[in-house]
């Protein structure tokens, strides 16, 4: 059997572990996520790799090197999905890390540094409202009293769900490995974008992490009558919410060379009707950049934008930030390194940003973080009909394999 | 007693037939509403009117005139209201109406033509979504089989509500008064638009009642992660949406001279998210003028627009009417006749539409029809504030009994 053979059973395999009709829902600390961890833990097992879990459920499994001492070489991602989600979102990192141990194992290879394949616990929000959790945890970057008490749509808490699942959240910082450290840290993702697909290319090398800025805006204007009030006399705040998101776009068109982008996907009309010129609109406004320059350059034409249709419209306009998260960038010697691998592979490659959080983001704190993306077809993702055609999988694999010879040190 | 405090006695009255805290809740063929018709039916007799209520619940109170077979003068408006509406909208013609006949009994004065007070059934379009049932009925307009099973909030058809009023709905087109005709119609109402108070006049004399045409329009782009998609690889609906809205304004603004207005008042995002690019958004615009031409050009402009922005932004944008009226133009005679009598008493006044449906539309089928509006507090209307003052309602009685005793020739 042929390593694409192979790939694709163990691929099929752990996706069984879904509850639901459509799509994939293995969500974190759920029965079909437990399963599905533990039915991997036994497949690490049958690859004669160590196996623990650490106490935030982080899967780590690990295979020793030839030097007692070294830092590992860290093949990760997550098997947890969203509600509805796809095949091959987080499930697919874990599964090519145990695929490249595969590999050495047949072919007998040896190296230096341990190399280790980590499921993460709970990276989605869709359970908790929080994302990343277990590599946060292990980052040491958990804040342990607030998440404790987060709820589910159940209301089932965070610290609940750990026991439900023979986890003591008490113990979750226990999973920090920041005073270990990792040689290197791999993580092969499906893109979540349309860039790869569109520019067709087989290979994304990411750079950076962006991170979103989020604003919730508050447009007061006055509700009248939409026959009675005439166009000088009014004080429409839905006219005010569309200059501002209009020049949202503008101000992130602007810094489309640093990746950056700009969103509005919430706008609310309370009480709006047909017959009445809107008096108050709600919309919430994200903004995402690797450079935290270009996100503040954004930012403040937003601002400006507010302060400017406030004044036109007579409007009053409250902006609140209810989100701010730092960008992170990734390891320039490893960017290197998988762009030389490509290279020799002869393989189409795309150095690129992350619009979309991911486990490796927390991995900075450990070592020298490498993001490798594989085309998601239409950029579709978190969706049923998420697709990530195979070859493309197994040729992200081929790169992941040679990253983590080259720095394992074969 | 003055005719200001038998006046203010009357409207506080019959603003006691209410249901609910907030407000003024008196929907049609309701209990309320059917008890405070009846009151008034009582209040009319005392006059020495005579009483009947067609077969649509439209009470009719006659003085007879000196002449027989001659047409009659009519003062007409509503006793209902939308639910949680203020104490003015409607009932301020009705009463105004039978206080004009206690002055004309006060002073002995007859007429030529016989004058009526009527008070229409069902002006609100709050309880089956249709305005002005009764004033259509009396105008031979009603579409029976559709009205009949029109549903209220609590699924009760508009012929359940007849019947619960002792109404037969069959018998509802022989409310009609099309064949008899009328000498005059004239609307005491308040204008439930900022314009009188904002130019500090005293009475508004409507020139033309505009009648809205409404558009739904849903945009379809593609729905995309808001991280991981590029500004320049988006279909986003809710810009598309927002530069329509902003053409809506500027079309409706160039036709100003004309008193058209154009407004978005409902904007939907279904599955809107803070993380997801708008796949679709739905909107509801309303474009309203007396000048049919007026309305056209800013129509013309808006479908222009839906061309060029499903263009410039690969959308796509399914537009459909889904209301259409016809604007009303009212009686060049009767306006001038209303400018006169302001003229003679010294009353500060304003050539002007109406934004808003009334009664008085319907009534142009029956004869020559005067609208006559008095100043809103705030241009606030269909709300618990609603606020006109007595003093201002007074002058608008002073000018509906110096038109009524010159039409029905004292």
């Amino acid at each position: 059997m042929n390593s694409r053979e192979r790939y694709e059973i163990l691929l099929n395999k752990m996706n069984q572990y879904n509850s639901g009709d459509i799509g994939i829902t293995r969500v974190a600390y759920t029965n079909e996520e437990q399963a599905g961890t533990h039915a991997f833990m036994r497949l690490c097992k049958d690859e004669n790799l160590d196996i623990r879990l650490d106490p935030c459920g982080n899967l780590i499994a690990r295979r020793e090197g030839k030097v007692k001492g070294l830092p590992p070489v860290v093949m990760g991602s997550h098997l947890d999905t969203v509600y509805q989600g796809g095949k091959y979102d987080g499930i697919v990192g874990v599964t090519a890390g145990l695929e490249v141990i595969k590999r050495l194992n047949e072919k007998g290879i040896e190296t230096d540094h341990p190399i280790e394949v980590v499921s993460f616990a709970c990276e989605e929000s869709s359970r908790f409202g929080v994302s990343t959790v277990g590599s946060k945890a292990m980052a040491g970057l958990i804040d342990k009293e607030k998440y404790r008490h987060l709820k589910d749509r159940d209301g089932i808490t965070m610290e609940k769900a750990f026991a439900l699942c023979a986890l003591d959240f008490n113990s979750v910082d226990e999973a920090s490995r920041v005073d270990e450290g990792f040689k290197a840290y791999f993580e092969l993702h499906v893109e979540q974008g349309p860039i790869l697909i569109n520019n067709h290319k087989k290979i994304g090398i990411v750079t950076g992490i962006a991170a979103p800025i989020r604003l919730l805006l508050k447009i007061y204007g006055k509700a009248s009558h939409s026959g009675t009030t005439p166009m000088s006399m009014r004080k429409d705040a839905l006219l005010g919410a569309s200059e501002i998101i209009l020049e949202v776009e503008k101000a992130a068109n602007l810094e489309q060379d640093f990746g950056t982008v700009g969103t509005v996907g919430v706008l609310d009309i309370p009480s709006g009707a047909m017959n009445v010129v809107p008096g108050e609109v709600e919309l919430k406004i994200d903004i995402r950049s690797t450079s935290t320059e270009s996100r503040n350059r954004v930012l403040n034409h937003v601002y400006e934008t507010i302060a400017k249709v406030k004044e036109k419209r007579h409007l009053e306009i409250d902006s609140n930030v209810i989100s701010l998260e730092v960008p992170v960038l990734l390891s320039q010697e490893l960017i290197e390194g998988i762009e030389d691998i490509c290279e020799k592979k002869e393989l189409s490659y795309e150095i690129m940003q992350s619009g979309a959080g991911h486990d490796a983001m927390n991995m900075t704190r450990l070592g020298p973080v490498g993001l490798i993306f594989v085309p998601s077809v239409d950029g579709l993702s978190h969706h049923p009909d998420e697709f990530t055609d195979l070859d493309d999988i197994l040729l992200g694999i081929d790169v992941l394999e040679a990253a983590v010879i080259q720095y394992a040190k074969a």
